[in-house]
């Protein structure tokens, strides 16, 4: 996702400190004294505009969000609708994916979300989407043994590459939707490109895979 | 797929025994006698009315072919287009895909070809798919160690389930297409059904698959 540069989103980010975790070094093994209960602590890697943090923590209470996005010009949208939700259940990182055994302990998460990841379709970028094996492996690193991925993307080459993928490494798959809108899928919080996308008549697609 | 009755189907099946196969048992660990070569052998599971086996037969004449189609009011479509095609690398069986390991030794099979096979939608019919567990058990026996099933649908039910079920066999995913039309896969033979349903724009779904 492309944006225009903003010289003053460090600032924004820095005065948020209640939401946005400038040391996320510090927290390693630490997030649920930060939270401040022993809830499950879901991440989100891409979070974006952060629609779909914001709208999963405001209908999950009992659940602890991190969003991670690289791109601090980004995330100070997602800063404005974790605001504005008025939720004390998410936090934001604004860091990179590639160094996630950095910031978190080894079985400290429950669950990873992928939504719509840069499907980086050139064949020469396949260690950049974020279901390459290397990306496995730390989300292994820092899932709970019973912990999963859920991933959604409109992107049929990353899906087709991300099942081969798994199936490889191997994850198990436990959900999957072809057509996640006309799915029995419960309680799906889109994000704002998954809106734009969905209203072309585009299908969704939806896995749930855990290790094994 | 519903037929209409044809009594006179056995007695044109029998009177063409050079490729209805009568009493497919005794063939079983002997197949390559009766092709006379020692070809790799395919077998296509719900043949229908036969342009996918006979396609195939003519594309590839290195193969041999076996299409199993229990309907005999249906397979009587087939041997007209094998017999029109003119190869003599395909043979066809009108028996119950339920009972495969009677008719084929173990490690006699070099590839499982299932094409648009019924849905059976309901969960109760789940044991009827062609890709529930006990089917997948038979193939697995019939086929050499580095075999593998080619599968296509155009049911997204079918697929979803098909994907999930492989991914707990285990059976390692080799290749995957979301919409089969708009790939990039070569050679493709087009079914009857398949025809018809990708005419409407739907996307047909393909893997290939084999057992680790």
């Amino acid at each position: 996702m492309r944006a225009k540069h903003k010289p003053w989103a460090k600032d924004k980010l820095l005065a948020h400190p209640e939401v946005c975790i400038a040391d996320p070094e510090t927290y390693k093994g630490k997030w649920h004294t930060l939270f401040g209960n022993d809830h499950p602590i879901h991440i989100e890697i891409g979070s974006g505009k952060g629609s779909f943090v914001s709208g999963m923590a405001k209908q999950n209470p009992e659940i602890n969000y991190i969003g991670i996005e690289i791109v601090e010009s980004i995330i100070i949208s997602a800063l404005d609708k974790v605001l504005e939700a008025e939720v004390d259940n998410v936090r934001l990182l604004s860091v990179d994916a590639a160094y996630l055994t950095d910031y978190f302990e080894d079985a400290e998460i429950a669950r990873v979300y992928l939504n719509f990841s840069d499907p980086w379709p050139k064949k020469r970028h396949a260690k950049r989407r974020l279901t390459y094996p290397q990306f496995l492996d730390s989300y292994k690193q820092i899932l709970k043994p019973d912990g999963d991925i859920h991933f959604k993307t409109d992107n049929r080459g990353l899906f087709e590459y991300s099942l081969v993928t798994f199936s490889e490494y191997p994850l198990q798959l436990t959900y999957l939707s072809l057509d996640l809108h006309k799915s029995d899928f419960e309680g799906n919080i889109m994000t704002e490109y998954e809106a734009k996308f969905s209203e072309k008549g585009f299908p969704i697609y939806r896995l749930e895979a855990k290790f094994e």
